[in-house]
């Protein structure tokens, strides 16, 4: 299991103080809603740091074993989820997976999605990112025999509520195989799908 | 335009009464949400009237001229939707529609859904009633260039909350041609698919 | 079909690459929610587009043809709910609709409204923006025969909740002919309205 | 100011004997949201009291004294909110007012309430109960220049939720003479007018 | 009848255009939620404008007559409520009511209130604002025979949710001489007190 | 510490089996949201158990020893609260303290509540159960020195929602003494009032 | 994968002959929220059908193999927890998975639930079942490195708001090997723990 | 009893003044949600004002005797609730108290708070600050026989929904020792915890 923080609210010396200490325990190392100037602090310390920028995350990873023993497949609705989509992916790599993503096949385009029927197919667990209507999960659910890790996103505006109607319809899936964790948490779906894909 | 009456909470004599009364105008006559004793009370005094049981209504059709110049869809998710979407069908059939249905092609099987591409792709507008999450919507409204007409319905249980979730997402439905209506309100969604078919 | 942006959100850069692109298709384009710096990006590497400050919006229009039979109607309740309105008209002139627009006829001074019901009556169909409670629709729903499109604006303070109290006004309207947008979905209404308004 | 008893929840026998009580200090008493079984309870041992079954009210009215100087005038949307506006009829009756009601003048039917503007600028104060939008105070507000008590009812379904939708709507009317009671609060509405209104 | 600007979301030259236009009526003018900036906009044009800065108000005011029949009070709750308070003061005193005001008596401190019993019981309208959970009002109402316009403020933090604590706590207010404007209305409450007021 | 039973939902037998169970450990028992119908299963095995029909309690008091230094005070607002306030009553009893009741002194009626200043004032706890706005908690908070746990109830209608408005009224209190259970939780009022009346 | 039946809502009837048509498809069939009187016609036409009382499910099975590869636990926090946790046991037998229980280990009696830590820590994956504060999924969460799938009850009363509470709580777990599921959906998190442990 | 100020929205220059004016009174005086600019406007004038950074809060400490009898302790679940277990235990401080506290005891990591126990055991009341999901009260309130503060805090995104999570989750908690004070009221909660302690 690599070492985890949340980076968000707190300054670059607190992200880069706590890296630094964790990395000493030799493991991976994965800071979350990480900012470039927090990466900046952390990689003055730790050099061996790496940033991602669509995740906004910060990794050093030096076990690169693969622990996983399927794909792991992560797929979002639009643009606006793939942050959070991104940081599912990032977080299932550095706990050693192979993972795919497939982006931008809203429901509004099903046609996008079922061209990716192949390669959801394949997988071992399937993370689902998407805001609005939040209604790809269930979608995806159907098309599969796998479980479902939706993540509701905060994409959209008015009804939306910040990501409430999102998790309001997953929640809510006709498909049996979805549970979800809460608004634009891709870094908890990556971790469940880590430990469901685990050999 | 059909003379309309909203026969929940009324006793069996009022709805007669009432039917009664607007069937002296001449026209169509149709009582929503109404129960098998309130038929057999407006049977009574109007025994051309029939009882359509899904759909919980009352119709007295005499105009029997077609105002509409295409074909109305109603599609719906589920077996528990039908009563909904069957409320929408009697609705536009008094308004003077040629109506199809396309029953049980909730999003968690959508082959089910495309399946019937052709019958869609033919629609002048498209009723979709759907609980839970209310996902049917948006996909029916991305393989379509016609006005979608969505009624979220009070199917589901726990986080369903009475039909808020499907109606909040399709609210936020990421399809650009999707319009909502009140939660089970099928009436309202054959009679604004009525409106738009008109000659 | 005009090619759509949502502008909310992406960089001057970002718009311009995308505007660029769709504009290469050869149809109409239209970015919403666009500030002055986006249009900027856009001018420069697409003369031809046009900013509408109060919809915010950018438009390239190369095809004015007109694709809808009869007049959309865009109908306003205070002079804060015009940018939403004049998205909406924005959105059915990029469809090639003849347009007229109806503003500052708010519920509580219902004689400015009433002045203007010939320009009503002759709608094909009619959209009806307007915050706090949200009465508009219901007022002007009564007064014609045509489907109302009702967009909830985030007009008011207090227990207005962002525009949610509108939109529960409108989701309950005791008009028939009325259905609803997301809040502050000038954009959407304007679409299908001319979807509806479609020869 | 007459004694009151609320009588919901109570038996008929609790609510006759609190009314005999009250009745002997000589003055008005009401009893709200009474049942025909309370009222047979209370006349048995008060027989001056009269039942008032729309308004769900037990009255006994032994000071008949006008105590109001100008009109008062209950206005109701719609055939189901009638209950709350008797209730706050009789309870302005029994406080010594002339009252006069206008009922079933919902607002998409607008006609119907303007045929009553006179009766309407002749008011001292109007109590306007609605259900679904709630959207009658803000159109009867802007009609006249007295206050506006609204009442919302727990009238609809779906997304009205029990009288929520109303409120929120009567909060932020945008006429400014308009002040919200309760759900279903007519004599709540009836007392405040009565207070309004008095010498 | 004062003309009205709301303030708010406006430019400086936007309320100094209106407050000029308004002024050429003759009346009296108010503009609410304004700002110095604002202030001073107008006072470039209209000269007699002054500004009271508590009540974030602009005031004009030349028809100096005494319109109001009797005292109106205004109460407040705690400091931060004070300019809701103090907007339904400058409402009420250029809606030519006499206005005294008891401020900082909020209910954890019964006797403070108390000691005013007697400026309470010689009002003909009382005005209440208060914020956290509102209760003033109920215990206002319970000591005098007159109406209460409740305001509540969107002051407090965590589970007052911006003002909706106080409002619902207001709307079941135990006092039947209550009734409720909204979230930080305090014109709205000076405008119906005042004509509840009028001679 | 008395042994306790949640009644609700519990057929007769299953509550008889659970507390004759636990009567055989030689303390005290408390039954809470009890019926009569499990009262008299009960007695049936355990004949020294009592019914307090008030609380809708069963008890077994075994253990008369008073543990209590201070004197625990309950209070309520209405009569529709008594229920509530005798359950923290029965259940602080139980728990070996002496307990004071102060009822139907709701805020409408300041000087009811103030007439028993002196009660209050000798209380080393205070139990406050109010449904409707919750405003007496504030109150009573600020007449004395002493911890008052307040207990909001689902009594009330319309805009309570079923103790929400209580609730959030309470977890808003201006007086800094005041801390809140569950609604209608007068079980856990009396249980916390306990602990901090013990020696 | 069994052939499943959502009993809720269905005459017995109708639960008989869909059960009947999905068992000639020959492999397992599982009815949920069934009753006695479903089951009692169940079994008249498929007398190896069995009735689970706790679970409220009939079962039919026929493919009695060993799907799963490791152990799934079904923890629980309260008796009333109990339907939904045989729910989810009922269902990952039905799916061919060895399954041990674990009830009445609620957070408030922490040692109860560590004396479990054995049995724990043998699972593949964990269902977790708790109402009122939800809390027992964050805590089993933190004793284990395998996926926790957490489900709301609707046990509870209050601010429990029908499992509202415990989903939230759930959603915003503090470990991060949780994921949740729609309240009272004791079927759904069986069938994702069965998907999880599949072999 | 200590003097106390709430510092946020006001100046440096108000809370100064205000500081000053309540030390003249001799006792205690605290200023909570100050910022070090409003300590450097009250050291100018009150020298002795001490500044607590991590509590955010201003203390003159003058009356040094222990009013409390046993041990106030306080429990915070992570590092973001610090600011406020840290105001709860500078306000039990200042009014008298021995306080010690147990910090980063989170439920996922359940053995760091069993290995408080003893500490824990000690008390004669315990506050306890967690924000997410909440859950922390309850655990240690199974652990101990004293009352049990607790403070739901705005720590979390996404469905914490700014502490309402945690709030409705501490009001279900299961143990019966629990009440709670408003979302970060670490104030409150203090005060309270005084109140209990008190000789």
């Amino acid at each position: 299991m690599p070492e985890v923080i949340f980076g968000q609210g707190k300054t670059p010396q607190q992200v880069a103080d706590i890296f630094q200490r964790l990395a000493a325990h030799g493991g991976n190392v994965l800071a979350t809603r990480a900012t470039e100037e927090q990466y900046a602090a952390v990689a003055d310390c730790v050099p061996a740091a790496e940033y991602r920028p669509l995740a906004r995350a910060i990794v050093l990873k030096r076990d690169r074993k693969k622990h996983g023993k399927g794909v792991i497949v992560v797929v979002s609705a639009g643009t606006s989820d793939i942050p959070v989509a991104e940081e599912a992916v990032v977080t299932a790599e550095t706990m050693g997976n192979n993972v795919q993503h497939i982006y931008d096949v809203g429901v509004a385009g099903i046609h996008r999605l079922l061209a990716h029927r192949g390669a959801l197919a394949k997988a071992r667990v399937i993370v689902v990112c998407a805001g609005m209507e939040g209604a790809l999960p269930s979608v995806v659910g159907g098309l599969v025999g796998v479980p479902v890790i939706a993540v509701p996103t905060s994409v959209g505006y008015g009804a939306a509520f910040e990501g409430l109607a999102a998790l309001l319809g997953m929640m809510n899936s006709c498909a049996s195989n979805v549970s979800v964790v809460n608004i634009d948490n891709g870094f908890g779906a990556g971790y469940v799908a880590s430990l469901i894909n685990r050999k």
